[in-house]
């Protein structure tokens, strides 16, 4: 246990400093001191992997995959990602050679592309509500983030985009994240075509994050790499669609003449990712896909179940059609200061969710709640709402 | 296979953009389009993982460790890394909660702590030659570099240390890395010591990258953590000593103050590591100790090996007593433009080895031999070395 000497106490990078601990953690933290409390704060599918997908990492194991990985990973695995992008999101071919890197989660993916692609004093634009880890890294990186708010509907409009780059003349990209964590609300086609004419009018670099893209209940998923793949940098992973959170594995695709520096930055930052992992996210890929579709069939009847919870408890909600989460409004006649309300929540019939004000502007008045969860949990959760609710009427 | 769209060329890192992809794997890869090249450019153990290791790792997949781990590594490794660093060096013992994280390898390890720890503009020691990835990271994050030469016997003086820190009174820190990678060569405890004594009196910050610690030949290794905790970041993994590369299992050791910053850059790196590859790591630390020496005394014996035709070749080289290379001159009859040599020596005879003005000031006219290959593959790279010296002659 060295304590450190003290003149040595101020050497730390000091945009990192600026940047508090995962305020959803935090959050989070405090609840689990309250006993009995159950929460659906954490996007945590509760589902175990199938067990071909185990399979396939634990033969890797025994067949020594226990060497130095390609630096973009292995080849079956960039080739299984093309595959899968065309087949599945009508995609253009990515070329599995210098258009596709592997990497330790869409985390890795997002901190490798910002840090290979931005430079500090960059201006990038990010519609919030939004998932804190994205200003984040953008801080770290010393980029200059414009937020757009998107309440009370959390879809970025033309009309609202449009009117920020005539403020900001000077952006050099945009994040977007849909289906959304935190609103659970996803772009049909139509809307992510009037953003993309937007964006390739100005030649903004667009970072889309569509690690939900399976998860999308009313309609299909558009991705923006159909629509402006001569722009996009996609950035997705298994971790949400084969419930592979621990295993760690993402990617990003786009032109070969960005992939080469993110993947040049990925090799500084972890080298390559860990061989058995990447089997069982190439088995997911290959014959894993039906995998995908039961657990998205499991969250649509949990979502259904917690929007009727939250009517009877006298809560909207935008239209939460993909992800695992609503973002429901407090009504009116309850405490709408979203911290004090989640807080007092917890107290009272041992019921954790997210403020919506940790998300960013627009989320203020909101709760987030997570159905990564299972149904006798969120049933209990309904019904500890109601009675929260009665209590205070 | 989408193009870039052409207004959008521009974007990337500038500090990026300047650094030149991994000069060893760029020679490494011409050697390859030689049929028949035996290589010993690249630092990969060729052993494959005990089989109680594996069983580790597997178990873990079966029962279900697939959800997210603790940020900072499964508590239950964290502990084992205390332990070990105690028991195998002698160090403090570091608090599993707060002073221990666990990475994707070392080099998560390192730019988690460069980034966390160093703003753009400080200026930071790196005695050379030594591993490239050092100074590639250090200007991705735009620190100063100020090299220490420390040819011909590769270990850093007390007097050089002291003429660079008089001349350069703001340094921060001091990267030390032993055994070293690509001398082989280590510091006795005694030389440890000296260092130590005088970074303490300037309260530098010590960056000590102790990956090679199981391998060390003759004598014992000494951490820096031992001799000066108070100053110390400790960065290790079990990729060298329990031939692990491909699993991506490193750690941080040091004050909580310090790691307190590490861990949460960590974070948004990559949320965490992988878990099934923790159990492995864990396995090793715990009940796998035996085979990091059982591999050592292999190296060891490959390492007397090497050197023997070394010598019958007419070359000499700085006691290699850790790691897994040999850091070896270049007769002065021969080419001893160390990039020239290494070429014609594998278009001559077809063996590849690292030329040694690639890892920095020192380096000149010194080839980098890597023996963690197969006993029959060395033998053979000295049957053509000799015969290559013999053409010469």
């Amino acid at each position: 246990m060295p304590e450190l000497n003290a003149a040595l106490a101020d050497r730390f990078n000091t945009r990192l400093a600026q940047i508090l601990p995962s305020p959803i953690r935090v959050v989070d933290q405090k609840f689990s001191a309250i006993d009995g409390i159950l929460k659906l704060t954490l996007g945590e599918p509760d589902f175990a992997l199938p067990m071909h997908i185990k399979d396939a990492a634990k033969a890797a194991i025994d067949e020594d995959d226990s060497h130095y990985a390609a630096p973009h990973g292995h080849l079956a695995l960039r080739e299984a990602i093309s595959d899968y992008l065309v087949e599945r999101f009508d995609t253009p071919r990515y070329e599995p050679n210098g258009e596709v890197v592997v990497t330790v989660g869409a985390s890795e993916a997002l901190f490798a592309t910002m840090n290979a692609l931005f430079n500090a004093g960059d201006e990038i634009i990010i519609p919030t509500p939004t998932f804190p880890m994205y200003e984040a890294i953008a801080n770290i990186i010393g980029l200059k983030v414009i937020g757009i708010n998107t309440a009370p509907d959390f879809v970025l409009t033309p009309e609202k985009l449009q009117a920020t780059l005539a403020e900001h003349p000077n952006v050099k990209a945009v994040l977007f994240n849909y289906p959304s964590n935190p609103t659970g609300v996803t772009y049909t086609g139509a809307q992510v075509q009037a953003i993309a004419d937007i964006l390739a009018e100005h030649q903004l670099l667009v970072l889309s994050d569509e690690i939900y893209a399976e998860l999308v209940y009313d309609g299909e998923h558009v991705s923006m790499a159909k629509l402006l793949p001569e722009h996009t940098i996609l950035v997705s992973g298994l971790s949400k669609s084969h419930a592979m959170t621990g295993y760690r594995v993402g990617y990003v695709a786009g032109p070969a003449a960005l992939i080469t520096h993110v993947g040049k930055m990925h090799q500084f930052l972890v080298t390559t990712v860990p061989g058995p992992m990447m089997a069982a996210a190439n088995e997911a890929l290959r014959h894993g896909r039906a995998d995908a579709i039961e657990m998205r069939d499991i969250y649509k009847e949990r979502r259904d179940l917690v929007m009727a919870g939250l009517a009877e408890a006298g809560f909207t909600a935008a239209q939460p059609g993909g992800a695992f989460y609503i973002f429901a409004k407090i009504p009116a006649h309850l405490n709408t200061d979203d911290m004090a309300f989640v807080y007092d929540l917890a107290e009272t019939v041992k019921l954790g969710i997210a403020p919506g004000s940790i998300f960013g502007a627009g989320g203020e008045g909101y709760v987030r709640l997570s159905y990564a969860a299972s149904t006798e949990d969120l049933q209990t959760a309904m019904v500890r709402l109601k009675h929260y609710v009665d209590l205070k009427a």
